[in-house]
């Protein structure tokens, strides 16, 4: 008697506990009584006693058909509720994707799963020594750090522009701004430059389905057919709608595909965008992982009228943590942004800027590139070796000229989803090919750049053996 | 002259929409003076000035023999237009913020300002060895960092959660999100929380007035009184309009009158914003700049019922750099709001979070708080007898009972605008009451936590006798 009514309170004050703190919000339900029964090794009818008291309390409430209830609201209403100011398709692919839990920058930080998709650089490629020297030195020059210039850190802003004239592509510092990602870059693009309404014209399939960002400001998608030279500039003008529209672009190792835009296809597209007066949206944050040779002119070096905003970033040649990327682009646009940005997180992590300055300027990001492009060359070749073995007779896939993204097209009829969750549960992740076009394709997403070869070949070979039961 | 203005922007207009449309391509000449005027009836004068600006927003140039070119479009002409989906008030404001230069976070980098109202922590009271040690500490132990979990770093969100515990507000790990400062937190709650149209119940004034994230979002800002224990809460009753109305406070040492919310109010508070299950933003980031003794319970740590989301940052008392703050709520409003930053930017900065992580759970960040009390402390002493030996005639303050913000009433009549300009020509920077109430208030927020001493009375005197001249 005395253990059960310990056993009793414990229940009790455990309930209670996780509504105070919140974590059972309001208009949650509670557990079921079995599995409460379960948790503390005690009869229903002690668990029955529990929550009639908690209902007396005001805390619990019972509902027909739904089970015990916790009452009361505010915040967790408006969380449980559809989001606010974004649109249908916008939520519906949020919960799909977070469903799926493996869209860019949502991939399971399950260790024992096999990525066969993640969008990010192996483990063993990052550059730890030298990234603890970069720490040292700049610890050892540590200077008080507040909130930045809105801009971004002027050395950082210099060593990108000198790097980028490098490249081939004149940027003063004054028309860069810095921005934590490329993804942040696209965000506030969206919410400080563009209109409710617009359309946004890109590739299909393109990274861009992937995210919320313009379809929850309401914009509209207008993917165009690619080629294996890239987004088919012809097109354009069939589909150009209003003087609203922009035009997303990666013609660097493009996000699924893989595909590089050739050096005539970009004098194409930007000819025809001129002539529309279509702004364009370079993203160019793959350009550093060519493999076969470094990739045509950007666009914006070629654009001599400013029509060219261009997204770089950090993320996919060093590390996606640092969460450093730029946008470069007519002065006046990098100010207004500016202005967004600050309104916004009054700027990037100090730390990260510094770091970020002294790989660029000290020249051990030029090295380092070469070294993941090496990395790179070696897990292409292997992969395609594995793919020969194991998917000749069931896709087809083109061969990257640079990146780590295989679009890998199915050629046999299977029930997608159900091959998805297959393979979730024997382990293994894959980016649904539907996620980057929002209609169901048979195509999916892979990546040699992450998944060790060994986990690589295991991964494609429990995939082959799916498909074939499941056709 | 209001028709004159009118006429103008009509000038303006034509020759935007004009190169929009592409029917004034670049390179073309635009009509003559002459023509224009014509066109519009107005004097010459009027479309020079109208070309002026034209040409400082980079859109047209003077060419020489040729007359005026088109020399700009698509993005600059996005830019250079009204932030489509910002509302007149937010752009006007931003406007206004941007040419004064010194509202938060926007302050001005130019070192040789005396910075009478910079809301952050003096360089000398930034602890440089520590954050050396710590970064040492770091870079020995490093390990390869990508995209971080959506709600940030685990150790980071554990540190904050045993932290906080320790302060007397129960939060667990996975009720705490971590975010690129307080700011983003506002930003993230607005574009994922609240609807368009929402009225915000906040204290008049408030730092809230001086941003954009909430007008921006088409939101209502609703400015209750204050007295010195804090926001009146009675008054809520009579605001309250509807179900989507939040409240947003600022309890301790309030931005920007210094006010420290006492223990009946903020239980009056609750009372009346649980009656009206009005949800709570609680704005804590001043909370460990106590001087006189640490302040009342936090409104989270006596809400039963999950009313409350709460704010932290470490701006205010490590580094604004850093670009850390976090959200603690109910685990569906934090997972909600994970969701939304995942789709803004993947997550803030691995450095910074490992950096904040080893700071906090180390405890030297508790130590260092105790040291910023002692310089506080001090800071305030001088002030208050700088302001007792220039203000006493001229001005009311508040003794504050922490932070390092002053309200300085001014008892005098003068010409505001005036004001700040003349200290801003005598290199003096003041954040003008009216940032924080959108209307004109007889009243400046000073900051006795960033000038040194010296300038701070060299800065006061100065602003005497700027207000004596101009009475
Ligand atoms: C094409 C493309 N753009 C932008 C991003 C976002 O990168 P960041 O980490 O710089 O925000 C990604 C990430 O997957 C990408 O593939
Ligand atoms: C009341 C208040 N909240 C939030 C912020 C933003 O702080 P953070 O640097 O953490 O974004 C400030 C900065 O001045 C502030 O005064």
């Amino acid at each position: 008697m005395v253990q059960n009514q310990a056993k009793y309170e414990k229940v009790i004050n455990y309930i209670k506990e996780n509504i105070l703190k919140g974590d059972w919000p309001i208009g949650s339900k509670i557990p079921s009584q079995r599995k409460l029964a379960e948790l503390f090794g005690v009869n229903r009818s002690t668990i029955v006693t529990a929550l009639e008291e908690l209902k007396a309390d005001g805390l619990l409430e019972g509902v027909m058909g739904k089970g015990t209830i916790v009452v009361n609201n505010t915040w967790t209403l408006l969380a449980t509720s559809p989001p606010p100011d974004w649109n249908e398709t916008a939520s519906s692919n949020l919960t799909k994707a977070t469903q799926l839990g493996s869209v860019e920058g949502s991939e399971e930080h399950q260790d024992h799963f096999i990525q066969l998709s993640k969008g990010e650089l192996a483990q063993d490629i990052f550059p730890t020594d030298h990234m603890q020297q970069v720490m040292m030195r700049l610890a050892g020059s540590l200077e008080p750090f507040g909130y930045e210039e809105p801009k971004g850190f002027l050395p950082l802003r210099e060593a990108i522009s000198e790097y980028m004239n490098r490249q081939g592509t004149e940027v003063s510092p004054s028309s860069i701004l810095i921005v934590s990602g490329a993804l942040q870059g696209l965000q506030l693009i969206s919410a400080g430059l563009l209109y409710r309404g617009s359309t946004i014209l890109l590739e299909k399939p393109s990274y861009l389905y992937s995210l919320q960002v313009f379809q929850s400001a309401g914009m509209k998608l207008l993917g165009l057919p690619m080629d294996d030279q890239g987004m088919n500039a012809a097109a354009i003008k069939k589909h150009y709608e209003n003087e609203q529209s922009i035009l997303y672009t990666i013609p660097c190792f493009h996000n699924p595909t893989g595909i590089l835009m050739t050096e005539e296809r970009r004098r194409e597209l930007l000819n025809v965008c001129e002539q529309l007066r279509l702004p364009i949206i370079e993203d160019d944050i793959y350009r550093e992982l060519w493999i076969d040779g470094p990739p045509p002119p950007s666009l914006k070096s070629l654009d001599q009228h400013g029509h060219v905003l261009y997204l770089g970033s950090l993320s996919k040649t060093l590390s996606p943590g640092l969460r450093i990327g730029w946008i470069a682009g007519p002065e006046q646009v990098i100010d207004r942004l500016a202005d967004i940005k600050r309104q916004t997180d009054y700027g990037s992590s100090s730390l990260s800027q510094r770091v970020a300055a002294e790989w660029i300027s000290s020249g051990l990001y030029e090295n380092h590139l070469s070294f993941v492009r090496e990395q790179l060359e070696k897990r292409r070749t292997k992969a395609m070796q594995i793919l020969d073995d194991y998917m000749k007779d069931l896709a087809e896939w083109n061969v990257p000229a640079g990146g780590f993204l295989i679009w890998l097209k199915l050629k046999v009829k299977i029930p997608y989803k159900e091959l998805y969750s297959k393979a979730y549960q024997q382990g293994i992740l894959l980016n649904p090919g539907s996620i980057y076009t929002e209609e169901s394709v048979p195509a999916i997403r892979l990546s040699y750049g992450y998944a060790s070869m060994e986990d690589f070949e295991k991964g494609i070979k429990q995939l082959r053996e799916i498909i074939l039961k499941n056709r």
